[in-house]
């Protein structure tokens, strides 16, 4: 992971997308609401699903579950139409910002954000609350 | 990476933590500005960076880079006081509702976000744009 300060700074503050896929060939995306900026999912992409997402505007992504590529939203109906893609400083994560199609939803539960529940920290305890959606 | 149906269900609808850390010990976590919930970076940690985030409500991640514990702001300022703590669906993702300190920013660029760039693609060719912060 390290690099040479002149590749740094193109990474850092060049005009290429030169996205950094990990050693399994994924980078890692987060996928926010662009009416509100809710944070929706967290999702991978190998290069095709990256490579989809800018050719269709549809949010593609690559499921390490099923060892899949996976069109978002093929089977639920939430179909995401992307509005604008982000990369981050050392190009090795993904923030897109979409339009949830069906309704509205990303969660495969039913729910809006797959981040539904918060966790309740007191005397080393950890607890899961469900919030309110 | 399957798990049987009652597994799942604990895991998506239990109260219990039970993050499921990669094989390399760590797990991902998008971190937000609770004041607007703006993307400010993306990060990992391993058990002890999260265990410290409960304990002490202030973020913790494991630098993968640098290979070592890592509690944001040490150098920077940039400590970020932990609002809120949320887990996904299947508890492989962590989202960090923060505070930030120092100047408010968390890109070791000197950006408030790490997502400064936008990918423009037009003709089968993505360019980054800066977006204005």
């Amino acid at each position: 992971m390290s690099l040479a300060p002149e590749q740094k700074h193109e990474l850092e503050e060049g005009q290429a997308l030169t996205p950094r896929f990990g050693v399994d060939g994924l980078i890692v995306c987060v996928t926010t609401d662009v009416k509100d900026g809710a944070v929706l999912m967290l999702a991978y992409m190998n290069e095709e699903a990256l490579r989809l997402t800018f050719e269709t505007g549809v949010a593609h992504y690559w499921s390490r579950s099923r060892q899949s590529l996976w069109r978002k939203g093929d089977t639920s109906g939430q179909i995401q139409t992307v509005k604008e893609v982000l990369v981050d400083c050392d190009q090795d994560a993904i923030l897109l910002k979409v339009e949830p199609g069906g309704d509205g939803g990303a969660c495969h539960t039913g729910r809006r954000s797959c981040f539904y529940r918060r966790v309740a920290y007191a005397d080393g305890m950890a607890r899961l609350v469900f919030e309110e959606s």
